[in-house]
């Protein structure tokens, strides 16, 4: 760390890890309590009673020392057996790294081709499960928000596809970069485990991952014989009644969480919240059309409000563009990831964020656009500004 | 968190989580920074490269997002095979946790019976290996320092007996309560995999597992079929090369762990952390002795540098001691655990620790004592400060 300094705040503008607020950041630096203390069950309490909230459920929510990643892998050994079949839908990067945790695991894990620009194919889905007469696939696992792509699903309609096909499987919704940031309904959809992390839009560093369990999940624990300890729901559950842990949990992102929950179920409430993001997502995206860009997402309807992946002209290459923008304005944007290395990047707009620090952001995108001289046009700012300066709620 | 206030400080004089330095917590602090950008690898390379000095080893040490606990399964589940046999030896609860987290992932795990109250017999380790003549047991797993009784287990001893019973087994070494706090030398004790944790000796919040990883128990991997994925080495390894995670990182502990590295490294020197443990410990025990009161460890050369575990007269109940002294003085001492619940109480003298603290610590047993009405001397305290006031290093 002998780099000259770079004066000014970073601009964090990948789609995750986010902006920790100063706010959440001081309540993390409290020194650590005794976690088996009297002053450890209120604190988790409070932050399990508050956090169903942001899933919409009245069903528990399970907290690792953990990334996301591990929320994938304890979603899956929880209720599932070796060899069980799970249906995956390839909406992106994301998609195709939990079904590689599930084959990992010891899954058969089906994944329905997808084409990296738009979101869960429910009518594919249906139809794969009324095909399975054998009743194998025990789980559909998708991602509600992918990442790699800023492609929004439906996840209302693949519950409706189980249902319509009568079949029996887990709904399984990675909601890891959508969580706490836009709509999500865990009771509402009928998901069965939800998989969360920290980083996103619960505005806290990396560290914890989350699992939102319906009854039908729990239920699913007796049968599954995955090996399991560390993610076994069925200790946490237990020790959480009263307010602890089984095993020594990460404190410190504790305190964090707890300052986070206030902030946006308390302070801002979950609707302002989510409709910030889908604000910031249009004046992106306006911004996006006035360079003259395409979208990695091609369907209206499912476009992110939580990041915006753009692709860049043939010819050109993102990274080259990013690291421009990085050594001139000190701006962190996400790069492409898997299939879309070097043709796409990703302008992360989730989790602790205003009005002029997006339009920070845009203006670095659009300053590197000519300093990369990445053909464009130029006005994309501009009409981002003309909509946020509107002010109007949607 | 509506309590009235309790002024100055909490001691938090459990055997872990320590109290975190100021500076740690502050380095935890900073803003989030990108995990794939530029500004990782120099952070993440000059931790892992200061972290191997720690462990006393050459070999790579491997970091996860998880809880020492975490860093059990992980030890596990890249060397072992379904129904391989382990073999343990119960020196006190973890022990027995440990052997229990074996049992869950389907290995088959004997644990030889131990008093509690001394170390690892090695000579009933290699009796039990020179009888196992089809080598069904792949590893033999043992804690260091078991945090349940404060004894300390000789691991040079148990590498002796493996060697001298020519068994190839793998030795696993539960160092969570030990590493960075007393010596610890993975390489030439002959370990092939230490498990270690954040939240001890190296003066952290919990959130961080490790494993320091043989030759040997790398190549163990090719044929181990216990199902991973969160837990691989290998692709841990391979990003770390760059400096990278294949999935992300704590960020912001391994901020805390650059500065606590800094500090126990370079700054105060291992040797010197070494020691100041060992004459802690020793004036805590002339405490235990001052009072009249029987330690858990039988044998002194096993006495733990970390730890105290203190039995209590017959009639008395440790936790209302605890009770006692957390009410009055605000401080949190650790409780009996497993077959010593009620009967013991443990003083953790381990990570930021200077004298007048651990006087602190003292003077609010003895009062406590007093006032929880346990059949005692006085003259712990006086005992105590006898030995620190004379300064010498040993």
């Amino acid at each position: 760390m002998t780099e000259p300094r770079t004066p000014g705040r970073h601009f964090l503008q990948i789609p995750g890890p986010t902006n920790v607020p100063d706010r959440v950041l001081r309540a993390m630096a409290r020194p650590v309590i005794d976690h088996r203390g009297p002053e450890f069950p209120p604190l988790a309490l409070s932050i399990l009673e508050r956090l169903v909230e942001v899933f919409a459920t009245t069903a528990p929510v399970v907290l690792f020392p953990s990334s996301g990643t591990g929320g994938w892998e304890a979603a899956l050994v929880n209720i599932l057996s070796p060899g069980d079949g799970v249906l995956m839908f390839e909406t992106g990067h994301f998609a195709a790294m939990w079904c590689e945790v599930g084959r990992r695991l010891g899954l058969e894990v089906e994944l329905l081709p997808g084409d990296w620009r738009s979101g869960v194919d429910a009518a594919a889905i249906e139809s794969r499960l009324r095909a399975d007469r054998h009743r194998r696939i025990r789980a559909v696992a998708v991602v509600h928000n992918e990442t790699s792509t800023g492609v929004a699903s439906d996840i209302a309609a693949v519950r409706r596809a189980l249902d319509c096909a009568g079949h029996p499987a887990l709904l399984l919704v990675d909601a890891i970069s959508s969580l706490g940031a836009m709509e999500y309904r865990h009771d509402e959809w009928g998901v069965d485990v939800t998989v969360a992390g920290s980083q996103k839009g619960l505005m806290l560093p990396p560290g914890l991952g989350f699992n939102a369990i319906s009854e039908r999940a729990r239920a699913a624990m007796a049968g599954a014989r995955l090996p399991r300890s560390y993610w076994d729901w069925q200790p946490i559950l237990s020790a959480n009644e009263r307010g602890f842990f089984p095993y020594t949990p990460a404190t410190n992102l504790l305190f964090g969480l707890d300052e986070a929950l206030t902030m946006l179920v308390e302070e801002e409430g979950l609707e302002a919240v989510c409709a910030r993001h889908r604000r910031f997502a249009e004046a992106t995206r306006r911004a996006v059309a006035g360079w003259g860009l395409e979208l990695v997402a091609q369907n209206p309807e499912e476009y992110s409000p939580t990041l915006t992946a753009v692709m860049i002209p043939t010819g050109c290459d993102a990274d080259a563009l990013r690291q421009v923008i990085l050594e001139r304005f000190d701006m962190s944007l996400g790069t492409g990831l898997g299939k879309l290395q070097g043709r796409a990047f990703r302008i992360g707009h989730l989790g602790d964020l205003n009005e002029l620090t997006l339009a920070g952001t845009l203006c670095g995108v659009e300053m590197g656009l000519g300093l990369a001289q990445v053909a464009h046009q130029s006005g994309g700012v501009m009409a981002a500004l003309d909509y946020l300066a509107r002010g109007d709620r949607e």
